[in-house]
Protein backbone atom coordinates (compact mmCIF):
# COMPACT_ATOMS: atom_id res chain seq x y z
CA UNK A 1 0.00 0.00 0.00
CA UNK A 2 1.44 3.50 -1.04
CA UNK A 3 0.76 5.25 2.13
CA UNK A 4 1.22 8.86 1.30
CA UNK A 5 -1.07 8.66 -2.18
CA UNK A 6 -3.70 6.80 0.34
CA UNK A 7 -3.11 9.95 2.77
CA UNK A 8 -3.09 12.74 -0.01
CA UNK A 9 -7.17 13.11 0.05
CA UNK A 10 -7.11 13.39 3.18
CA UNK A 11 -4.17 16.03 3.76
CA UNK A 12 -5.80 18.12 0.86
CA UNK A 13 -9.32 18.09 2.46
CA UNK A 14 -7.46 19.70 5.57
CA UNK A 15 -5.11 21.86 4.00
CA UNK A 16 -8.15 23.64 2.11
CA UNK A 17 -10.44 23.42 5.53
CA UNK A 18 -7.41 25.46 7.19
CA UNK A 19 -7.26 27.60 4.52
CA UNK A 20 -10.37 28.43 5.03
CA UNK A 21 -11.17 28.82 8.56
CA UNK A 22 -7.74 30.81 9.47
CA UNK A 23 -8.31 34.62 9.86
CA UNK A 24 -7.81 36.71 6.67
CA UNK A 25 -3.88 38.00 6.72
CA UNK A 26 -6.16 41.14 5.61
CA UNK A 27 -7.95 41.71 8.82
CA UNK A 28 -6.53 43.62 12.61
CA UNK A 29 -4.50 42.61 13.82
CA UNK A 30 -2.61 41.44 10.16
CA UNK A 31 0.37 40.47 12.13
CA UNK A 32 -1.15 37.98 14.53
CA UNK A 33 -3.50 36.63 11.40
CA UNK A 34 -0.35 36.29 9.05
CA UNK A 35 1.71 34.45 12.02
CA UNK A 36 -1.19 32.30 12.63
CA UNK A 37 -1.59 31.05 8.93
CA UNK A 38 2.28 30.97 8.75
CA UNK A 39 2.41 28.30 11.30
CA UNK A 40 -0.63 26.50 10.78
CA UNK A 41 -0.28 25.95 7.19
CA UNK A 42 3.38 25.45 6.64
CA UNK A 43 3.63 22.29 4.79
CA UNK A 44 3.38 19.30 8.01
CA UNK A 45 2.60 15.33 7.62
CA UNK A 46 -1.14 16.25 9.14
CA UNK A 47 -1.06 13.30 10.69
CA UNK A 48 -3.51 14.04 13.82
CA UNK A 49 -6.31 15.27 11.53
CA UNK A 50 -5.66 12.67 8.85
CA UNK A 51 -6.01 10.20 11.58
CA UNK A 52 -9.50 11.38 12.71
CA UNK A 53 -10.79 11.43 9.18
CA UNK A 54 -10.01 8.31 8.59
CA UNK A 55 -10.91 6.96 12.39
CA UNK A 56 -14.72 8.55 11.85
CA UNK A 57 -14.83 6.92 8.01
CA UNK A 58 -13.52 3.59 9.82
CA UNK A 59 -16.30 3.54 12.23
CA UNK A 60 -18.90 4.38 9.82
CA UNK A 61 -19.12 8.09 10.02
CA UNK A 62 -17.95 10.64 7.25
CA UNK A 63 -14.60 12.34 6.82
CA UNK A 64 -17.27 15.59 6.15
CA UNK A 65 -18.51 15.29 9.51
CA UNK A 66 -15.34 15.31 11.31
CA UNK A 67 -13.70 17.50 9.36
CA UNK A 68 -13.79 20.70 11.66
CA UNK A 69 -13.01 19.02 14.62
CA UNK A 70 -9.73 17.58 12.39
CA UNK A 71 -8.86 20.85 11.54
CA UNK A 72 -8.56 22.13 14.82
CA UNK A 73 -6.66 19.35 16.47
CA UNK A 74 -3.93 20.57 14.18
CA UNK A 75 -3.80 24.09 15.06
CA UNK A 76 -3.68 22.74 18.65
CA UNK A 77 -0.48 20.78 17.37
CA UNK A 78 0.72 23.95 16.12
CA UNK A 79 -0.02 25.60 18.65
CA UNK A 80 2.27 23.46 20.90
CA UNK A 81 4.78 24.03 18.36
CA UNK A 82 5.10 27.73 18.20
CA UNK A 83 5.27 27.83 22.00
CA UNK A 84 7.92 24.76 22.58
CA UNK A 85 9.64 26.49 19.60
CA UNK A 86 9.90 29.64 21.87
CA UNK A 87 13.39 30.94 23.07
CA UNK A 88 12.57 30.32 26.70
CA UNK A 89 11.61 26.98 25.82
CA UNK A 90 13.55 24.60 23.47
CA UNK A 91 14.68 28.07 21.62
CA UNK A 92 14.27 26.10 18.16
CA UNK A 93 14.85 28.62 14.93
CA UNK A 94 14.16 25.84 12.06
CA UNK A 95 10.67 24.08 11.74
CA UNK A 96 8.99 22.43 8.92
CA UNK A 97 11.92 23.35 6.93
CA UNK A 98 10.94 27.41 7.56
CA UNK A 99 11.89 29.93 10.16
CA UNK A 100 9.88 29.45 13.65
CA UNK A 101 7.12 31.79 14.06
CA UNK A 102 8.86 34.26 16.95
CA UNK A 103 12.27 33.81 14.30
CA UNK A 104 10.15 35.32 11.83
CA UNK A 105 7.12 37.44 13.71
CA UNK A 106 9.49 38.06 17.04
CA UNK A 107 8.21 36.65 20.13
CA UNK A 108 5.37 38.72 21.45
CA UNK A 109 3.25 37.88 18.45
CA UNK A 110 4.12 34.55 18.48
CA UNK A 111 3.41 34.17 21.88
CA UNK A 112 0.14 35.67 20.85
CA UNK A 113 -0.05 33.64 17.51
CA UNK A 114 -0.06 30.25 19.69
CA UNK A 115 -2.80 31.41 22.16
CA UNK A 116 -5.00 32.72 19.21
CA UNK A 117 -4.18 29.19 17.21
CA UNK A 118 -5.36 27.56 20.74
CA UNK A 119 -8.95 29.85 21.33
CA UNK A 120 -9.68 29.28 17.49
CA UNK A 121 -9.29 25.28 17.72
CA UNK A 122 -11.66 25.65 20.09
CA UNK A 123 -14.16 27.90 18.54
CA UNK A 124 -13.81 25.75 15.61
CA UNK A 125 -14.94 22.88 17.80
CA UNK A 126 -17.64 24.73 19.49
CA UNK A 127 -18.96 26.33 15.85
CA UNK A 128 -19.14 22.83 13.80
CA UNK A 129 -22.37 21.43 12.85
CA UNK A 130 -22.53 18.04 15.18
CA UNK A 131 -25.18 17.45 17.85
CA UNK A 132 -24.29 18.93 21.15
CA UNK A 133 -23.82 15.92 22.63
CA UNK A 134 -20.74 15.14 20.07
CA UNK A 135 -19.16 18.59 20.13
CA UNK A 136 -18.70 18.07 24.21
CA UNK A 137 -17.70 14.96 24.28
CA UNK A 138 -15.17 16.32 21.19
CA UNK A 139 -14.52 19.17 24.06
CA UNK A 140 -14.06 16.56 26.80
CA UNK A 141 -11.19 14.16 24.93
CA UNK A 142 -9.71 17.25 23.39
CA UNK A 143 -9.21 19.89 26.72
CA UNK A 144 -8.34 16.66 29.12
CA UNK A 145 -5.60 15.89 26.22
CA UNK A 146 -3.56 18.82 25.69
CA UNK A 147 -3.57 20.27 29.18
CA UNK A 148 -1.43 19.51 32.46
CA UNK A 149 -1.86 16.27 32.38
CA UNK A 150 -1.44 15.78 28.52
CA UNK A 151 0.30 17.75 26.15
CA UNK A 152 1.18 21.09 28.12
CA UNK A 153 2.28 18.27 30.92
CA UNK A 154 4.31 16.33 28.69
CA UNK A 155 6.58 19.12 27.37
CA UNK A 156 6.79 20.71 31.28
CA UNK A 157 8.03 17.56 32.51
CA UNK A 158 10.48 17.27 29.20
CA UNK A 159 12.20 20.59 29.43
CA UNK A 160 12.54 20.79 33.41
CA UNK A 161 13.90 17.17 32.81
CA UNK A 162 16.71 18.85 30.39
CA UNK A 163 20.68 18.01 31.86
CA UNK A 164 18.74 15.76 34.26
CA UNK A 165 19.21 11.91 34.64
CA UNK A 166 15.96 10.39 33.52
CA UNK A 167 14.44 7.08 34.79
CA UNK A 168 12.41 4.79 31.94
CA UNK A 169 8.85 5.69 33.83
CA UNK A 170 9.37 9.76 33.94
CA UNK A 171 10.63 9.51 29.59
CA UNK A 172 7.45 7.48 29.17
CA UNK A 173 5.46 9.76 30.62
CA UNK A 174 6.51 12.42 29.24
CA UNK A 175 6.41 10.87 25.73
CA UNK A 176 2.65 9.55 26.40
CA UNK A 177 1.81 12.88 27.81
CA UNK A 178 3.35 15.35 25.21
CA UNK A 179 2.67 13.45 21.77
CA UNK A 180 0.75 10.34 21.91
CA UNK A 181 -2.03 11.89 23.85
CA UNK A 182 -3.07 14.23 21.39
CA UNK A 183 -2.69 11.68 18.35
CA UNK A 184 -4.54 9.37 20.40
CA UNK A 185 -7.55 11.96 21.05
CA UNK A 186 -7.49 12.70 17.71
CA UNK A 187 -8.27 8.44 16.78
CA UNK A 188 -10.82 8.59 20.09
CA UNK A 189 -12.42 11.67 18.42
CA UNK A 190 -12.86 10.45 15.06
CA UNK A 191 -14.71 7.42 16.16
CA UNK A 192 -17.34 9.55 17.66
CA UNK A 193 -18.62 10.46 14.38
CA UNK A 194 -19.26 6.93 14.06
CA UNK A 195 -21.95 4.25 14.72
CA UNK A 196 -19.65 1.17 15.54
CA UNK A 197 -17.89 1.10 19.06
CA UNK A 198 -14.59 0.75 18.14
CA UNK A 199 -13.65 3.87 20.57
CA UNK A 200 -11.74 2.12 22.53
CA UNK A 201 -9.53 0.23 20.24
CA UNK A 202 -8.98 3.42 18.17
CA UNK A 203 -8.16 4.82 21.33
CA UNK A 204 -5.65 2.31 22.24
CA UNK A 205 -4.29 2.42 18.42
CA UNK A 206 -3.73 6.11 18.66
CA UNK A 207 -1.91 5.92 21.93
CA UNK A 208 0.69 2.89 20.41
CA UNK A 209 1.47 5.21 17.22
CA UNK A 210 1.41 7.99 19.15
CA UNK A 211 4.49 6.19 21.10
CA UNK A 212 5.87 5.11 18.60
CA UNK A 213 5.99 7.99 16.79
CA UNK A 214 7.60 9.76 19.26
CA UNK A 215 10.21 7.01 19.78
CA UNK A 216 10.82 7.28 15.75
CA UNK A 217 11.26 10.69 16.41
CA UNK A 218 14.35 10.76 18.97
CA UNK A 219 15.76 8.24 17.13
CA UNK A 220 15.73 10.12 13.79
CA UNK A 221 16.82 13.39 16.11
CA UNK A 222 19.85 11.27 16.78
CA UNK A 223 20.68 9.60 13.42
CA UNK A 224 19.17 11.76 10.70
CA UNK A 225 20.06 14.87 8.60
CA UNK A 226 18.62 18.44 8.84
CA UNK A 227 17.49 18.17 5.77
CA UNK A 228 15.37 14.99 6.65
CA UNK A 229 13.95 16.58 10.03
CA UNK A 230 13.14 19.83 8.89
CA UNK A 231 14.97 21.15 11.96
CA UNK A 232 18.54 20.99 13.47
CA UNK A 233 19.15 17.42 13.68
CA UNK A 234 21.12 15.96 17.35
CA UNK A 235 19.60 18.59 19.13
CA UNK A 236 18.42 16.59 21.83
CA UNK A 237 21.48 15.03 23.05
CA UNK A 238 23.15 19.17 22.63
CA UNK A 239 20.52 19.92 25.19
CA UNK A 240 20.58 16.73 27.45
CA UNK A 241 17.22 16.21 26.70
CA UNK A 242 14.86 12.90 28.00
CA UNK A 243 14.88 10.26 24.79
CA UNK A 244 14.57 7.15 24.10
CA UNK A 245 18.11 6.60 22.56
CA UNK A 246 19.57 8.13 25.70
CA UNK A 247 17.93 5.90 28.06
CA UNK A 248 17.98 2.71 25.86
CA UNK A 249 19.84 2.94 23.17
CA UNK A 250 19.44 3.77 19.00
CA UNK A 251 18.59 0.05 18.61
CA UNK A 252 16.47 -0.96 21.66
CA UNK A 253 14.67 2.03 20.56
CA UNK A 254 14.31 1.34 17.21
CA UNK A 255 13.24 -2.39 18.22
CA UNK A 256 10.21 -0.65 21.02
CA UNK A 257 8.95 1.75 17.97
CA UNK A 258 8.45 -1.49 15.58
CA UNK A 259 6.98 -3.32 18.27
CA UNK A 260 4.31 -0.40 19.55
CA UNK A 261 3.54 -0.12 15.42
CA UNK A 262 2.57 -3.50 15.14
CA UNK A 263 0.55 -3.72 18.43
CA UNK A 264 -1.01 -0.79 16.90
CA UNK A 265 -1.92 -3.06 13.69
CA UNK A 266 -3.58 -5.26 16.10
CA UNK A 267 -5.41 -2.83 17.80
CA UNK A 268 -7.62 -1.90 14.73
CA UNK A 269 -8.14 -5.86 13.23
CA UNK A 270 -11.38 -5.97 11.68
CA UNK A 271 -11.95 -2.36 11.25
CA UNK A 272 -13.18 -0.79 8.14
CA UNK A 273 -10.09 1.09 6.24
CA UNK A 274 -7.72 -1.38 8.48
CA UNK A 275 -5.46 -1.36 6.14
CA UNK A 276 -4.90 2.35 5.60
CA UNK A 277 -4.66 2.29 9.52
CA UNK A 278 -1.94 -0.33 10.01
CA UNK A 279 -0.45 1.38 6.97
CA UNK A 280 0.07 4.74 9.21
CA UNK A 281 1.15 2.69 12.18
CA UNK A 282 3.96 1.47 9.64
CA UNK A 283 4.57 4.82 8.81
CA UNK A 284 5.02 6.40 12.06
CA UNK A 285 7.93 4.30 12.45
CA UNK A 286 9.10 3.51 8.83
CA UNK A 287 11.38 6.42 8.37
CA UNK A 288 13.59 4.47 10.97
CA UNK A 289 14.07 1.53 8.06
CA UNK B 1 -25.34 50.06 48.91
CA UNK B 2 -21.71 48.23 50.25
CA UNK B 3 -20.81 46.69 47.03
CA UNK B 4 -17.85 44.97 48.69
CA UNK B 5 -19.94 43.39 51.23
CA UNK B 6 -22.50 41.84 48.50
CA UNK B 7 -20.29 40.61 45.93
CA UNK B 8 -18.01 38.95 48.77
CA UNK B 9 -20.46 35.39 49.01
CA UNK B 10 -19.95 35.46 45.38
CA UNK B 11 -16.27 35.50 45.45
CA UNK B 12 -15.77 33.19 48.02
CA UNK B 13 -17.71 30.94 46.18
CA UNK B 14 -15.85 31.09 43.26
CA UNK B 15 -12.71 31.26 45.48
CA UNK B 16 -13.16 27.74 47.14
CA UNK B 17 -14.34 26.55 43.72
CA UNK B 18 -11.21 27.53 41.91
CA UNK B 19 -9.22 26.08 45.08
CA UNK B 20 -10.63 22.54 44.02
CA UNK B 21 -10.60 22.86 40.49
CA UNK B 22 -7.20 23.52 39.92
CA UNK B 23 -4.51 20.72 40.21
CA UNK B 24 -2.75 19.55 43.18
CA UNK B 25 0.76 20.72 43.93
CA UNK B 26 1.89 17.55 44.61
CA UNK B 27 0.83 15.85 41.10
CA UNK B 28 3.74 15.90 38.63
CA UNK B 29 4.00 18.30 36.64
CA UNK B 30 4.55 20.11 39.88
CA UNK B 31 6.05 22.87 39.13
CA UNK B 32 3.10 23.70 36.30
CA UNK B 33 0.61 23.33 38.83
CA UNK B 34 2.33 25.15 41.80
CA UNK B 35 2.57 28.04 38.91
CA UNK B 36 -1.04 27.82 37.93
CA UNK B 37 -2.42 27.51 41.44
CA UNK B 38 -0.13 30.82 42.19
CA UNK B 39 -1.20 32.64 39.68
CA UNK B 40 -4.92 31.95 39.52
CA UNK B 41 -5.49 32.21 43.69
CA UNK B 42 -3.52 35.40 43.76
CA UNK B 43 -5.65 38.06 45.30
CA UNK B 44 -8.18 39.81 42.26
CA UNK B 45 -10.89 41.03 42.48
CA UNK B 46 -13.16 38.22 40.99
CA UNK B 47 -14.94 40.62 38.91
CA UNK B 48 -15.52 38.60 35.93
CA UNK B 49 -17.11 35.40 37.24
CA UNK B 50 -18.93 37.55 40.13
CA UNK B 51 -20.56 38.89 37.26
CA UNK B 52 -21.36 36.09 35.35
CA UNK B 53 -22.92 34.73 38.95
CA UNK B 54 -25.05 37.55 39.34
CA UNK B 55 -26.15 37.65 35.58
CA UNK B 56 -27.11 34.12 36.21
CA UNK B 57 -29.65 34.63 39.17
CA UNK B 58 -30.44 38.03 37.64
CA UNK B 59 -32.55 35.98 34.93
CA UNK B 60 -33.58 33.34 37.03
CA UNK B 61 -30.89 31.06 36.96
CA UNK B 62 -29.30 29.46 40.12
CA UNK B 63 -25.24 31.14 40.85
CA UNK B 64 -24.13 27.21 41.46
CA UNK B 65 -24.98 26.32 38.22
CA UNK B 66 -22.95 28.86 37.09
CA UNK B 67 -20.53 28.42 38.92
CA UNK B 68 -18.16 26.38 36.56
CA UNK B 69 -17.88 28.32 33.76
CA UNK B 70 -17.39 31.39 36.00
CA UNK B 71 -14.50 29.76 37.64
CA UNK B 72 -13.12 28.90 33.67
CA UNK B 73 -13.55 32.78 32.85
CA UNK B 74 -11.30 33.56 36.09
CA UNK B 75 -8.76 31.26 34.53
CA UNK B 76 -8.77 32.58 31.40
CA UNK B 77 -8.90 35.62 32.69
CA UNK B 78 -5.86 34.47 34.60
CA UNK B 79 -4.25 32.98 31.35
CA UNK B 80 -4.37 36.16 29.85
CA UNK B 81 -2.10 38.00 32.76
CA UNK B 82 0.69 35.43 32.80
CA UNK B 83 0.99 35.83 29.18
CA UNK B 84 0.56 40.08 29.34
CA UNK B 85 3.08 40.11 32.11
CA UNK B 86 5.91 38.15 30.24
CA UNK B 87 9.32 39.81 28.86
CA UNK B 88 8.45 39.73 25.09
CA UNK B 89 5.30 41.48 25.83
CA UNK B 90 4.52 43.87 28.74
CA UNK B 91 7.54 42.77 30.94
CA UNK B 92 6.45 43.52 34.25
CA UNK B 93 7.38 42.15 37.47
CA UNK B 94 4.79 42.66 39.92
CA UNK B 95 0.52 41.52 39.15
CA UNK B 96 -1.73 41.69 42.35
CA UNK B 97 0.91 42.60 44.69
CA UNK B 98 3.18 39.90 44.27
CA UNK B 99 5.85 38.59 41.97
CA UNK B 100 4.77 37.69 38.55
CA UNK B 101 4.56 34.17 37.49
CA UNK B 102 7.83 34.41 35.27
CA UNK B 103 9.55 35.90 37.54
CA UNK B 104 8.39 33.61 40.39
CA UNK B 105 8.40 30.08 38.28
CA UNK B 106 10.75 31.77 35.43
CA UNK B 107 9.84 32.29 31.75
CA UNK B 108 9.63 28.49 30.35
CA UNK B 109 6.72 27.29 33.19
CA UNK B 110 5.05 30.66 32.93
CA UNK B 111 4.46 30.42 29.61
CA UNK B 112 3.46 27.11 29.73
CA UNK B 113 0.94 27.51 33.31
CA UNK B 114 -0.61 30.07 30.76
CA UNK B 115 -1.33 27.24 28.36
CA UNK B 116 -2.51 24.91 31.17
CA UNK B 117 -4.99 27.44 32.33
CA UNK B 118 -6.58 27.64 29.25
CA UNK B 119 -6.73 24.37 28.63
CA UNK B 120 -8.41 23.91 31.89
CA UNK B 121 -10.64 26.75 31.60
CA UNK B 122 -12.23 24.95 28.27
CA UNK B 123 -12.19 21.58 30.30
CA UNK B 124 -13.74 23.15 32.92
CA UNK B 125 -16.27 24.53 30.85
CA UNK B 126 -16.63 20.93 28.53
CA UNK B 127 -16.93 19.05 32.45
CA UNK B 128 -20.04 21.17 33.73
CA UNK B 129 -23.12 19.81 34.51
CA UNK B 130 -25.25 22.17 32.19
CA UNK B 131 -26.72 20.49 28.83
CA UNK B 132 -25.05 20.13 26.48
CA UNK B 133 -26.98 22.58 24.40
CA UNK B 134 -25.55 25.35 27.35
CA UNK B 135 -22.51 24.03 27.49
CA UNK B 136 -21.88 24.34 24.06
CA UNK B 137 -23.58 27.72 23.50
CA UNK B 138 -21.13 28.79 26.69
CA UNK B 139 -17.84 27.76 24.53
CA UNK B 140 -18.84 29.23 21.51
CA UNK B 141 -19.91 33.30 23.14
CA UNK B 142 -16.26 32.30 25.33
CA UNK B 143 -13.80 30.93 22.39
CA UNK B 144 -15.09 34.33 20.37
CA UNK B 145 -14.29 36.78 23.30
CA UNK B 146 -10.56 35.26 23.51
CA UNK B 147 -9.44 34.49 20.13
CA UNK B 148 -7.82 36.89 17.75
CA UNK B 149 -10.67 39.14 17.31
CA UNK B 150 -11.12 39.07 20.98
CA UNK B 151 -8.69 39.37 24.18
CA UNK B 152 -5.93 38.00 22.22
CA UNK B 153 -6.04 40.10 19.23
CA UNK B 154 -6.77 43.19 21.42
CA UNK B 155 -3.35 42.65 23.22
CA UNK B 156 -1.71 42.13 19.75
CA UNK B 157 -2.62 45.58 18.73
CA UNK B 158 -1.91 47.22 22.23
CA UNK B 159 1.60 46.04 22.10
CA UNK B 160 2.05 46.82 18.60
CA UNK B 161 0.66 50.21 18.77
CA UNK B 162 3.60 50.71 21.67
CA UNK B 163 5.30 53.98 20.95
CA UNK B 164 3.29 54.76 17.74
CA UNK B 165 0.49 57.42 17.18
CA UNK B 166 -2.97 55.83 17.77
CA UNK B 167 -6.27 57.11 16.79
CA UNK B 168 -9.49 57.20 18.88
CA UNK B 169 -10.71 54.16 16.73
CA UNK B 170 -7.99 51.73 17.37
CA UNK B 171 -7.88 52.83 21.11
CA UNK B 172 -11.62 51.73 21.00
CA UNK B 173 -10.75 48.65 19.32
CA UNK B 174 -7.56 47.97 21.18
CA UNK B 175 -9.90 48.39 24.77
CA UNK B 176 -13.30 46.40 23.54
CA UNK B 177 -11.13 43.40 22.33
CA UNK B 178 -8.74 43.70 25.27
CA UNK B 179 -10.75 44.15 27.95
CA UNK B 180 -14.65 44.51 27.28
CA UNK B 181 -14.80 41.50 25.38
CA UNK B 182 -14.24 38.68 28.34
CA UNK B 183 -16.16 40.94 30.79
CA UNK B 184 -19.25 40.99 28.37
CA UNK B 185 -19.05 37.65 27.65
CA UNK B 186 -19.26 36.74 31.67
CA UNK B 187 -22.56 38.75 31.47
CA UNK B 188 -24.02 36.82 28.49
CA UNK B 189 -23.20 33.43 29.67
CA UNK B 190 -24.43 34.11 33.12
CA UNK B 191 -27.55 34.68 31.28
CA UNK B 192 -27.99 31.39 29.80
CA UNK B 193 -28.30 29.97 32.86
CA UNK B 194 -31.62 32.22 33.35
CA UNK B 195 -35.24 31.69 31.83
CA UNK B 196 -35.99 35.30 31.07
CA UNK B 197 -34.64 36.96 27.72
CA UNK B 198 -32.37 39.36 29.17
CA UNK B 199 -28.93 38.23 26.77
CA UNK B 200 -28.64 40.91 24.83
CA UNK B 201 -29.24 43.51 27.50
CA UNK B 202 -26.44 42.05 29.78
CA UNK B 203 -23.85 41.85 26.94
CA UNK B 204 -24.59 45.48 26.53
CA UNK B 205 -23.82 45.74 29.89
CA UNK B 206 -20.98 43.86 30.03
CA UNK B 207 -19.62 46.18 27.00
CA UNK B 208 -19.57 49.03 29.03
CA UNK B 209 -18.59 48.44 31.98
CA UNK B 210 -16.05 46.79 30.61
CA UNK B 211 -15.04 49.60 28.35
CA UNK B 212 -15.55 51.97 31.56
CA UNK B 213 -13.70 49.58 33.77
CA UNK B 214 -10.29 49.65 31.17
CA UNK B 215 -10.50 53.47 31.14
CA UNK B 216 -10.70 53.52 35.13
CA UNK B 217 -7.76 51.37 35.24
CA UNK B 218 -6.39 53.75 32.22
CA UNK B 219 -6.68 57.02 34.51
CA UNK B 220 -5.49 54.70 37.56
CA UNK B 221 -2.28 53.85 36.06
CA UNK B 222 -1.62 57.41 35.64
CA UNK B 223 -2.91 59.09 38.84
CA UNK B 224 -2.79 55.78 41.31
CA UNK B 225 0.46 54.82 43.21
CA UNK B 226 2.22 51.28 43.04
CA UNK B 227 0.49 50.53 46.43
CA UNK B 228 -3.08 51.41 44.44
CA UNK B 229 -2.50 49.26 41.97
CA UNK B 230 -0.80 46.30 43.23
CA UNK B 231 1.78 46.96 40.04
CA UNK B 232 3.84 49.38 38.75
CA UNK B 233 2.35 52.96 38.25
CA UNK B 234 2.93 55.23 35.40
CA UNK B 235 4.30 52.06 33.42
CA UNK B 236 1.38 53.07 30.25
CA UNK B 237 3.17 56.35 29.49
CA UNK B 238 6.68 55.06 29.95
CA UNK B 239 5.94 52.49 27.08
CA UNK B 240 3.77 54.93 24.97
CA UNK B 241 1.11 52.79 25.41
CA UNK B 242 -2.64 53.86 23.50
CA UNK B 243 -4.76 54.54 26.39
CA UNK B 244 -7.17 57.17 26.94
CA UNK B 245 -5.85 59.81 29.11
CA UNK B 246 -2.95 59.79 26.28
CA UNK B 247 -5.87 60.43 23.74
CA UNK B 248 -8.12 62.41 25.49
CA UNK B 249 -6.72 63.78 28.61
CA UNK B 250 -7.19 62.84 31.99
CA UNK B 251 -10.23 64.79 32.73
CA UNK B 252 -12.34 63.82 29.46
CA UNK B 253 -10.98 60.01 29.97
CA UNK B 254 -12.82 60.39 33.89
CA UNK B 255 -16.13 61.82 32.16
CA UNK B 256 -16.04 59.21 29.49
CA UNK B 257 -15.73 55.87 32.11
CA UNK B 258 -18.22 57.88 34.37
CA UNK B 259 -21.16 58.21 31.08
CA UNK B 260 -20.24 54.40 30.24
CA UNK B 261 -21.04 53.33 33.77
CA UNK B 262 -24.64 55.30 33.64
CA UNK B 263 -25.60 53.63 30.73
CA UNK B 264 -24.76 50.63 32.12
CA UNK B 265 -27.09 51.15 34.43
CA UNK B 266 -29.77 52.06 31.97
CA UNK B 267 -29.18 48.24 30.06
CA UNK B 268 -30.10 46.38 33.69
CA UNK B 269 -33.09 48.61 34.50
CA UNK B 270 -36.19 46.22 35.17
CA UNK B 271 -33.48 43.15 35.47
CA UNK B 272 -33.69 41.41 39.04
CA UNK B 273 -30.55 42.13 40.71
CA UNK B 274 -30.83 45.76 39.14
CA UNK B 275 -29.29 46.96 42.38
CA UNK B 276 -26.70 44.78 42.27
CA UNK B 277 -26.07 44.98 38.47
CA UNK B 278 -25.80 49.01 38.73
CA UNK B 279 -23.21 49.36 42.10
CA UNK B 280 -20.82 46.93 40.03
CA UNK B 281 -21.25 49.55 37.69
CA UNK B 282 -20.30 52.43 39.52
CA UNK B 283 -17.88 50.12 41.08
CA UNK B 284 -15.90 49.46 37.92
CA UNK B 285 -14.90 53.64 38.12
CA UNK B 286 -15.91 54.45 41.55
CA UNK B 287 -11.96 54.40 42.05
CA UNK B 288 -11.69 57.60 40.09
CA UNK B 289 -13.73 59.84 42.81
Amino acid sequence: MDIESSLRPYIQEVNARLEQLLPSPTEAPEALHEAMRYSCLAPGKRLRPALALICAEATGGTRQEALDVACAIEMIHCFSLIHDDLPAIDNDDLRRGLPTCHVKFGEAVAILAGDALFALAFETVAQQKASPGITVECMKILTASVGSYGLVGGETIDILSEGKPVDAETLEIIHRRKTASLISASCEIGSLFGTSDARQKLKQYGENIGLAFQIADDVLNETGTADQLGKAAGSDRERQKATYPAVYGVEASRAKAIELAQIAVQNVAGLHHQELLAGMAKYSVERLN
